[in-house]
């Protein structure tokens, strides 16, 4: 693979100084052209030690304009980032639309160096390409332009850079012992490289590799490889208008309408005091999430007044509140629309210790979006395997995941719609929108039932409650919560069974 | 000033029941009328340990609508915190516009344990209370409610309380030998709460001593008191639309317009040949800046086309891509709109090692926002206090502040538009705001004098350069950087005087 890199090429200062102006104004008016068309522009400067990969980055941000430019050379995991899911720190740093992210030092590092150093397995290293590909390809989907430039050297010219870096009393700083334990370790480093830039080079990100022993050689390269990238995406024909999405039918017998909403009921009384053990008993296992090094991520979804904020109350009833988070999904800031869609809850995500729970949620994908056509049925469509990746994401960081669909039947809405109309609270107003979703039940279930068939997965399953009766529903909830964290969380007694 | 909190009182359980519903009903309406009006509610609940502060949180969490509230618990300071000013910690959980923040730990904490344990002395101690003062009246006058509730107990009450915690096995973990330790010194820490609570009630932030003994009566009455002051709130009559503001008019001889821009040029090979000296000398200083646990901030300001933009290339060239962000200024974001002004700029702040340049800064507030009536008058008027606070905080937490004018004529300018117009670069396009502008030359002149008579401090003074000629502004901007970084960075040899 990195023949292609060792030919041998250089360029001579005078070519250089010939073209450095040309490219410089030719990258300034695309990053200009990129920006009005608010495309947000991932660059991912990796390769061999010693093979220039700073010196490009300098390079490229005084070529560039830098005001639109953020640099992330990633070192340390933070305190706030190591209690999350670990591509946090990749998420929060996504340059919003019409702006730059270079990152050296990417999500590519961590497995790279730790499978050349033999502290990770084949499976391993595997599984981690994989979470790389599905991100990028997230990523390109919803618009960013990924480019990733691997920057090469041989293992001699590797050598000769250490060596004459030593000898210069102002630079030997920059060879450090792990520069040359990279060095004696250099084929078994590019066979894991070679492997990851196969893995990893897909259609829409694919790997430019640069003969990068000359400098000017690689200046020019990357420049013209970078100004090549940002014509061919501005080429790209912007996306046709969304036409109105045909609603879904749901099949007949589904699970959502096989749920017995009729039998599903609960004492009043019994409801209240089995609620009540219930909260103590989640009151007594989230005080033990923090030494677990574990959090707690709920989502509740179902139709509007399907009880989802008053199931929500209770469980947080039994939580101190400065460990729990409520988040509603509403319409997104601009800040967040200016980011894919899942940024809005990455964000969000809690530290060890802590719960957040959406009312509503990155579910909205494949529910509202689809069914109003607020996107492309592409982009639905391929969110399934987006969200599980997320949700394994999670799982692997030790979030424990809990969803649940709360199901009523459209009369029982409607009860509780003129219900609401008739208390004094006026945030419980209900909006003509609220009622021109109601047309569309038979669509909503079906995008229901297409759900949970896939994203019910062993990491984070669906919980399906009946809710016709509030009280029952608010049960199942708390008891489904209780039982799980009793399973995730070791050394806690168990519940009385019921 | 505890007596008050003395009185033995206490609500009986009947009463309680009968006061709660209506209590919450009225929270639910005046939480969603808030919402409605776009205020933004700081809830503080301080006071003595043992007296309940973490059960009214929940208490104020279950009765408000939780979906709009965020706890900030404050422990332990982060690593992305500690290397910033210390305000940054509280800036960055202010709630947006319509939402609530409960702060269980504030700004209060630090200094009231630090003076009550003689870690820090009464200098120190007022010094503290003095900047909590300013933060509050910032948050008040950018129209956030801030309610602030200190309970209060008896030492006798106290000791009672931990005793029966410790009898119970479920609870007692709750004491800690820290909660015995304030207890010793309870005398003591009232003594400096009650100096607090003096100096930082301010007409519009003023402290509530809640007597604490009694569960039902603290309830009752912190939430009462909540009431009445968000029913205040609302009641006042909205701010009466800006008017037209006039132009200010510069004096005839002034710090600007005394300006010898003619006389400041220099020979263009000079000054290349001493801008690469310069940077190679900020390369040199930047490198130390970490070990040293310092940061750079710098602002330029200056009319359009002044040279703003090739003063900041000019600079960052010496510096390593990932240690430096440049921050354009331009329409703040939505999130940013629903947080007090200095919000933005607040939430960039670099953290050890790094710089962030801003380009055109908080400074917008006394500049264009005065001259174009963005802002009333008083907003304006009160912003110099405020920049001062700001740019004192980063002197204290080690930021090292430079803050340029580049002042250019009106004939210059033009000249730069016209140059402008004529090159092909696209987003460097002229708009009719720029022509507009022109316009208000003078109102800008004399908002830059009346900025830099009032915020030109030993903390951040202010350097007003030249820019007719551009090598010239860039030299001097580079030279004052490096003077700078050499005073302020110690063990650095000094650059050979010119």
């Amino acid at each position: 693979m990195f023949e292609v890199a060792e030919l041998g090429l250089e360029i001579d200062k005078e070519t250089f100084k010939q073209r450095e102006p040309q490219l410089r104004e030719q990258l300034l008016e695309l990053q200009a052209a990129l920006r009005d068309a608010k495309i947000p522009l991932v660059l991912v400067i990796a390769g061999v030690e010693g093979a220039g990969k700073g010196e490009t980055m300098n390079m490229l941000v005084e070529w560039l304009d830098a005001r639109g430019i953020v640099v992330h050379a990633l070192g340390m995991i933070s305190e706030e980032e190591v209690e999350r899911p670990r591509y946090y720190r990749y998420w929060r740093r996504l340059p919003p639309q019409g702006s730059t992210g270079i990152f050296l030092g990417s999500w590519y590092t961590s497995p790279v160096v730790k499978h050349a150093f033999q502290q990770i397995d084949d499976a391993r290293f595997e599984h981690e390409l994989r979470r790389i590909v599905e991100f990028e390809n997230l990523l390109t989907e919803e618009g960013v332009l990924v480019l990733k430039f691997w920057l090469h050297i041989t293992k001699k010219q590797q050598k000769k850079i250490f060596k004459k870096l030593e000898d210069d009393p102002d630079k030997s700083w920059r060879v450090t012992p792990l520069d040359w334990k990279f060095h004696d370790t250099f084929d078994s480093f590019l066979d894991t490289s070679s492997r990851a830039l196969r893995i990893t080079s897909t259609t829409t990100a694919p790997w430019q590799i640069i003969e990068s022993h000359d400098k000017r050689f690689r200046h020019l390269t990357v420049a013209e490889r970078i100004i090549a990238a940002l014509k061919a995406r501005l080429a790209q024909p912007s996306l046709p208008k969304i036409e109105k999405p045909e609603l879904p039918v749901p099949d007949s017998v589904n699970v959502i309408n096989s749920l017995d909403l009729r039998a599903a009921r609960i004492d009043p009384q019994e409801a209240s005091k089995e609620i009540k053990e219930l909260q103590s008993r989640i009151g007594q296992l989230s005080r033990t999430l923090l030494a677990n090094q574990r959090s707690v991520v709920m989502v509740l979804e179902g139709a509007d007044a399907a009880g989802k904020g008053g199931a929500i109350r209770r469980v947080v009833k039994g939580i101190d509140a400065r460990y729990y988070r409520i988040v509603p999904i509403a319409a997104p800031t601009d800040e967040e629309r200016a980011q894919p869609y899942l940024w809005r809850f990455w964000r969000r995500l809690p530290a060890w210790g802590h719960y957040t729970i959406y009312d509503r949620s990155w579910y909205g994908r494949v529910l509202v979006e689809r069914i109003e056509g607020f996107c492309r049925p592409e982009d639905w469509q391929r969110a399934y395997a987006e969200i599980n990746s997320f949700e394994e994401q999670m799982a692997e960081s030790g979030v424990i995941l809990l969803k649940f669909w709360l199901t009523i039947s459209p009369e029982e809405q409607l009860r509780r719609f003129q219900d609401r109309e008739a208390t004094s609270y006026k945030h419980y107003k209900i909006t003509p929108e609220d009622w021109r979703n109601r047309e569309k039940w038979g669509g909503y279930e079906a995008a229901a039932c297409d759900m949970v068939a896939r994203t019910s997965t062993e990491i984070g399953p669906w919980t399906l409650v009946e809710a016709e009766d509030k009280n029952y529903a608010r049960v199942k909830v708390l008891r489904t919560l209780v039982e799980r964290l009793e399973h995730e969380l070791p050394h806690t007694p168990r519940l009385k069974p019921k």
